[in-house]
């Protein structure tokens, strides 16, 4: 049996790790992170003690209790049946089936087709071009869902694994926009928070992005504070160690800013 | 709310909708299908009336109990916490966790990939390549996970939600390989029937194909007879309706058999 702390397998920039952040983050999990760099080195992903965890060579994976997990959501519905406060899915098996069917639909319908990997096999060229098909179809059919199971959050008014998904996928889509260009209005999907009266219906990824620093599984730090920081990428290729502006703030090197929210309701 | 037997969409040749028929021919529910034919006019799933059933024009869907539940794990995870007999998800944690994580291993790392949109993004000359190597580097992956899962079913030796996921997924493997060419050996995934001794090790494929005819949701017929019936594409352009060699046995059109088990025990 392994002791000690869980060990994650990370990278910054997976949003498949950061929906497991977050939930290790919510529940109060502590842990410590091994950083797999999936640029550097051809790939860390790829060496053999990795593959050793993970066959599937992505990250997360996740040792704990004498196990390795690996697929996020495989994880964060074990970390729900081990350490269920706060609660991830809800208590009614029909609002469980809702945040289970928004959590596949990014899971399986949206991150999959534009990971690294895909976009590696697809060629520079045309990228941005496949990327964005792939998540602005699944933004329009999530944003059709979410019209009848959003109250605050993806699915009534808690925070649930659909928003684990949500936020670094609504990351994700900004990250890959070619530059000045937004992905479409999805109004309940990203609802800017001055929103007003229709509250009930606001962005569930907005009230993701508006959940505490520690639940972004962003270290404490003014890293996190809203609107300053974003990512950006190193002359040395490296991009975990720069903001911009620069805040100063030294973070291990595998986990940096959650996407700030700008005042328009989307992630800069 | 909804009154009568649950409703679902699905189509004959998706492995997703074939996964929901496995679990609901297992737990011996009743339910009326509804075929949505992928290639039909156009692709039937694109019709405004499905899409508002499940706007991201995909089956399965699931009517039940009043609600629309697409995604098929989430559909296979709200019918195991409402109709919990038998169970698809062992009672341990953590076997519940390796049963999650080689389904969505499956659901998110492979399927997606390769698709009937998908594919047909990628065009027609590169599809077979495209969809092979998705595959075989899943099922590279997925035989070194299931060396340390897998008893005579993908996690120890009962039934689980992963095998409702693997058996299509070799399915698709079959079909999308280049004629006469089958996919790399992958002994613990699909050891052939002859493996004596080997017994606990046996294929978690070939020990789903092997579940009884009820539960590969095929309707009771000879058709399912082991090693004689296999799909064909009729000259209409309309797979759903023949075997070959001819069966004789008139199923509903949505729905059709499982691909038999050869002598090597790779289905043919």
């Amino acid at each position: 049996m392994q002791v000690g702390k869980p060990i994650l397998y990370s990278y910054f920039r997976s949003s498949c790790s950061w929906r497991v952040r977050i939930a290790l983050a919510l529940k109060n999990i502590d842990y410590e992170t091994v950083a797999v760099n999936l640029t550097k080195d051809g790939g860390q992903q790829f060496s053999e003690e990795f593959q050793a965890l993970n066959p599937m060579k992505q990250v997360p994976a996740l040792k704990i209790d004498g196990i390795t997990i690996s697929q996020s959501l495989a994880i964060i519905e074990y970390l729900e049946e081990t350490r269920p406060t706060p609660r991830l899915l809800p208590q009614d098996p029909k609002k469980r089936a809702q945040v289970r069917m928004v959590s596949d639909l990014i899971a399986s319908g949206i991150q999959p087709l534009q990971n690294l990997s895909v976009l590696k096999q697809v060629g520079q060229e045309n990228q941005l071009t496949w990327a964005q098909q792939a998540i602005t179809s699944g933004f329009n059919a999530l944003e059709q869902t979410l019209q009848s199971t959003a109250g605050r959050f993806c699915v009534g008014d808690e925070v649930s694994m659909a928003d684990l998904c949500l936020a670094p996928q609504v990351a994700n889509a900004d990250r890959l926009s070619p530059a000045g260009q937004g992905t479409p209005p999805h109004p309940v999907l990203g609802h800017s928070s001055h929103c007003g009266p229709q509250e009930t219906a606001r962005s569930s990824w907005h009230n993701t992005v508006a959940m505490p620093t520690t639940a972004r599984g962003i270290p404490r730090s003014p890293c996190s504070q809203e609107g300053v920081p974003r990512l950006v990428d190193t002359p040395e290729g490296d991009p975990l160690r720069a903001c911009s502006p620069p805040c100063g703030v030294s973070v291990p090197s595998s986990e940096l800013c959650f996407p700030p929210i700008s005042p328009s309701g989307r992630p800069r």
